[in-house]
């Protein structure tokens, strides 16, 4: 249970006939836009609309780091974690890139990032520490510092909803949270780790070794009951915590949720065992590379976007994906229906 | 042969080590971009350009009549064809909504529509006949016939590349053209037809015999070599044809060419029979429900963008990619390197 509550409203299929209908009557075959039809069907169903609208699509950037990083998770080192900060506010990342081109906003969040920023331009503080603790030595975060995450990550989509948005994607950054996503996944779904450790950024044969060996290590020295706040606590982090706080907000304000990648399934997972509803908000942008993302997305029935092999995280995948959705929406609203354009119908 | 020549270079991949070291500069961890690192590349090569741009993208729509619809291969009926290329001249189809979503021009050809327009505002006219001849009587149009679709075509392209486009996308409207594809790849492939007759706009499994029966009468009815100008003709349509000539000016031009679903890879197929080096500009968009389109994708050696269970047509696939290729040029030119953004690499 989180401190915060959400009440968080399964979706509302009272408009399904009417929705259906208005797409079947598109001048085209039937069902010949394939997913798209469900992708219309689904957002007019969140906003309760048949003519449904995608306003100030925002993507969240969450930033963390880990203190397990230290033991050689990853194979960039800690400090990436800042420095890709800054390129997210110089513009110079692949999610600059993605957000520009597909018209998303871009907003970048410190969520727990191990370096004293200032005064930045751009940067939405939120820091709850710097960076979480080695779980070598002790569990990531307090249960108050999770809640923390939980209610600033909520915060945050709080304000941009205010400001109009309605449609919200999740990125991450940090280094080392590929494999503390893996030790999140074993413990919410009981699985093997050596099922769910992958190379993320790129870790080669030997480091994938020992990547899989320290996470076996730090999986032991915790048991913990299948409270998913008490899972998160133990083993972090700070982004990972926000992105599921943005979650449960996100979807109790019944916004349209991009979720990402590798490490945002993840923290939709655990937003799922605290609401199961939430899954009724969500798109799932791609198919990730990372070994485990197929069993991510499978315990989630989600049937994902985009397959381009992409592993990079920062919300990339969810980016690409906001055009097909946008122009879901876009048939939806604006094609002609058979009579309106005078065109026969299946004989 | 077709009577016009076109000189299509084969890709010059004298830049290929540059731009690849220009991608592995890029911050993100190497490959972790999947297919779209791919795509940067292969424009960037037809560019011949370490900073390629799509200029002017172009949404092509050619449109044309099957005299064989007349003994119902379609559940829809011969006017829907002329009835759709009005309601794409007045914007109501999806291609529109999906062109304007996805920031792709919008240019309407009748190549040989069944159907006196007149003067409509917007429709480009190449008309050749109105409507091939029906195979159950005679083929469906003259060798004469077919080069002028394919010199018409390739006019259609210059004209748009004369006005500063440097991509294009082809799509297409013509009841009965699935079934028309199916037979081309029968005779092209030298596949029997019962494997490549699909379902098409919806024929359900009586329509869907009847078509494969209608189908394989008029395959018999005609020996041709394997020569494809041969087969074209024999089969048609004017669409189809002009879209194989649009295609092969298109890579002579080294534009980027952005290939639709079942019946434009159809086209493709074609042109490539013709010539080879098509393929080095080709992009392919989408796998569509289509039975016979992963067929023809495979002897294309091609690998579709998108897989959303489509099966419209018009350049809907195509132009929903359309971003997808954008993004990848925008991350080659704007993403910052390692050294730019002072980040740190793999250690």
């Amino acid at each position: 249970m989180t401190q915060k509550q959400f009440s968080i409203l399964e979706l509302d299929r009272s408009l399904n006939t009417e929705i259906q209908d208005k797409i079947n009557q598109k001048t085209k075959p039937l069902n010949s836009l394939g997913k798209l039809e469900e992708y219309a069907l689904k957002i007019a169903l969140i906003q309760k609309n048949t003519s449904p609208k995608l306003s100030n699509p925002t993507m969240l950037i969450f930033a963390g780091d880990h203190g397990l990083a230290k033991e050689g998770i990853s194979p960039f080192p800690q400090e990436v974690t800042y420095q890709m900060v800054l390129n997210f506010l110089q513009g110079g990342a692949a999610i600059n890139s993605f957000c520009i081109e597909n018209r998303m906003h871009l907003k970048v969040i410190d969520a727990g990032v191990n370096y004293e920023f200032g005064e930045v331009s751009g940067l939405i503080s939120a820091k709850v520490n710097f960076g979480t603790k080695n779980l070598m030595q002790e569990q990531a975060m307090s249960l108050e510092e999770c809640n923390l995450c939980i209610e600033r990550g909520a915060a945050v989509v709080r304000e941009v909803f205010e400001n109009g948005c309605n449609t919200v994607g999740f990125g991450e950054m940090g280094i080392g949270n590929t494999g503390i996503s893996s030790l999140l996944i074993s413990k919410i779904l009981d699985l093997p780790l050596e099922d769910l450790v992958g190379r993320g950024t790129g870790s080669n044969d030997t480091e994938l070794k020992s990547k899989l060996k320290i996470l076996e290590t730090v999986s032991e020295k915790y048991s913990t009951s299948k409270d998913p706040l008490e899972i998160l606590s133990t083993f972090g982090g700070f982004e990972i915590a926000m992105i599921v706080g943005g979650i449960l907000q996100a979807a109790e304000l019944q916004m349209v949720i991009l979720i990402d990648g590798f490490i945002v399934s993840t923290a939709c997972l655990i937003a799922s065992k605290i609401s199961k509803s939430i899954l009724d908000y969500c798109f799932y942008s791609h198919l990730s590379s990372e070994k485990a993302h197929s069993t991510v997305l499978k315990n989630l029935n989600a049937d994902p976007i985009l397959n381009l092999g992409m592993r990079l995280g920062e919300g990339t995948g969810a980016a690409l994906c906001y055009p097909i959705l946008a122009t879901s929406v876009r048939f939806l609203n604006d094609m002609a229906s058979f009579s309106e354009a005078s065109v026969s119908n299946k004989e």
